[in-house]
């Protein structure tokens, strides 16, 4: 009898974490939260401690020959931040572990730091540990988050009712783009590196792919409209999968207009040079770190005047499944075909 | 001109990181303590939260050749809890974020998982958080772990005076001796794969490097005896290494009894064997993840009937240095020989 092998291809990145901490148990009664959202949510006091991690692995998370080191280390600490974001929550510490062969030199590493440095000041986070190490090969960083907010803010993935109208705080697919034209010029270079890449035309695009911004003014608008979301996730994965991750931990459907999806108009005109659907970069590009959330039909009048707000669709029962309602009047199951690092692989 | 290139080697790994970050400023009332310590020191309410990371590194920190993937996943979490011990705090929580390539099956991370349950079953921490990516060849193991204690009890590397006695939890060198032993297996399994080793009678040494324990039962000894220590620090790069990191953090020197440093018998026929000095294998080995603390003289009753407390030396001057007190009567300047990755490599 031969041993049992399954290939983790087949659970798929959030199957295989399910799969692996299902029969984990909750010991502390400090903790309120633990996986299955954006981050964990800790009680060690009156104040909720909001934690979030990450591993960004090179050759899979960024490659290096179009990554400047600082805008790297820059968009660390942003994917980070913008889980502590997704819970309505704000990020006061990181701690950031790096682990790296030895053809880094110590001015590169500057680089990297000098981005971190830079995000740390922009969104107002101290850097209070990590661990660097050296590594055979390639580079990884990993970046956990911590944060805080008042208890009855914290916004689950889970808190969604039929009938919430669901909300994005901006463009959608730019960030996708941006990563097939430095793929493009990445393959052109490797195949004459004498060429050297003209990008200016492509600036939008590239800044969401290489340089992205997490929605921290969005926290500050709910706060100043008195909103608190009925659910909230930050779109890391895609708009499909990440709206049926809402779906999923809140047991509801939802369907998305696809006129009212927001999408930057050089990426559209980048997308069809593509020959790809704007709309389908949207659903399924990944890497925007704009924040989906729902709101109840009551507070509607919260958000008519709130910057960065556009309504998409609404929340409905679970027997509807996740659609999107097309321009031509059709109604499409939507499926997630998001950022599936175990599937690009090999 | 040419760029300038600083080979990474030449600041050594502490070297490296006080570099990169010494000019981040702290802007949160909530970081009390930041980079530099075990853990860094969060102060969100009354109850101090402590934060420690890790990233272990195939290739590096560990080798799938000999290391049971159950063994390292308990390792991961034990490595990290024993920073929070450290503090002389206990931990809540643990995140664990992994890559790995797609060569491993889901039965082998079913083993990985098994050990970090395992570790979180018996040193009573929950799970609360985490990633898992691929990687493009090899595993990488990020640990963040969270606990807590009252604040006037936290004990940081940086509170040893002259005049404090230097204590030690247990034995040292073990691991590292586990280590040679099987670095040693595995060159006779390459040369020659139909080589069954036996390793019954090293067992002891083989558990301290591929099982180690934290010590947190003395943090409940040092509760029951009223006892804050100090200054605290694991010792996981080699005695002489974190002695020195408390002798710089309090800006005091120290020496150590050469006869008074805990040695296991087994350990030290097989050092014998392998013509290692057993004194400076605990010296300079690394990974035993033992307490290291320093306590007041006045506090000398309290330990008396401490279990698993030995003595070996006494905090000094600054000026004095940190040395080896050895038993022919002569002083020896201690130097950090300890893990140094950046220097291990190529």
């Amino acid at each position: 009898m031969s041993k049992k092998v399954t290939d983790v291809n087949t659970l798929g990145e959030f199957g295989l974490i399910d799969h692996l901490t299902k029969d984990f148990q909750r010991r502390n009664t400090t903790t309120k939260v633990g996986i299955g959202d954006d981050a964990a949510v800790l009680m060690y006091g009156d104040a909720p401690i909001v934690v979030s991690t990450d591993l960004l692995v090179e050759g899979i998370h960024f490659d290096l020959i179009y990554s400047p080191l600082k805008h790297l280390g820059y968009k660390a600490i942003v994917v980070n931040l913008s889980d502590i974001y997704a819970m309505n929550a704000r990020p006061h510490q990181v701690t950031v572990s790096i682990a790296i062969s030895s053809k880094y030199s110590v001015e590169a590493l500057e680089q990297l730091y000098a981005g971190i440095k830079e995000a740390c000041r922009i969104y107002g986070v101290d850097l209070v540990g990590g661990d660097t190490t050296s590594s055979p090969r390639g580079m990884t960083i990993s970046v956990t988050a911590i944060g805080t907010t008042q208890e009855e803010k914290i916004t689950y993935r889970s808190g969604a009712q039929k009938g919430d109208i669901l909300c994005v705080s901006g463009n959608l697919g730019g960030a996708y783009l941006g990563l097939q034209i430095l793929e493009r010029e990445k393959q052109l270079y490797l195949d004459n590196p004498g060429i050297q890449p003209d990008l200016e035309e492509q600036k939008y695009v590239l800044e969401r792919q290489l340089k992205p911004e997490a929605r921290k003014d969005m926290i500050d608008h709910f706060d100043k409209a008195q909103l608190v979301p009925t659910a909230m996730i930050d779109v890391s994965d895609g708009l499909a999968s990440d709206l049926m991750h809402i779906c999923k931990a809140s047991g509801v459907g939802a369907y998305i207009e696809e006129t009212k999806i927001p999408l930057n108009q050089e990426a559209q005109l980048l997308a069809l040079k593509f020959q790809l659907d704007p709309v389908t970069t949207a659903l399924n590009g990944g890497e925007d770190y704009e924040l989906l959330f729902t709101i109840k039909e009551a507070d509607l009048e919260k958000i008519r005047l709130m910057p960065s707000t556009y309504i998409i669709g609404e929340i409905t029962d679970a027997k509807d499944g996740v659609t999107l309602h097309t321009n031509g009047g059709n109604i499409h199951p939507l499926k997630a075909q998001g950022w599936n690092h175990f599937k690009q692989e090999e």
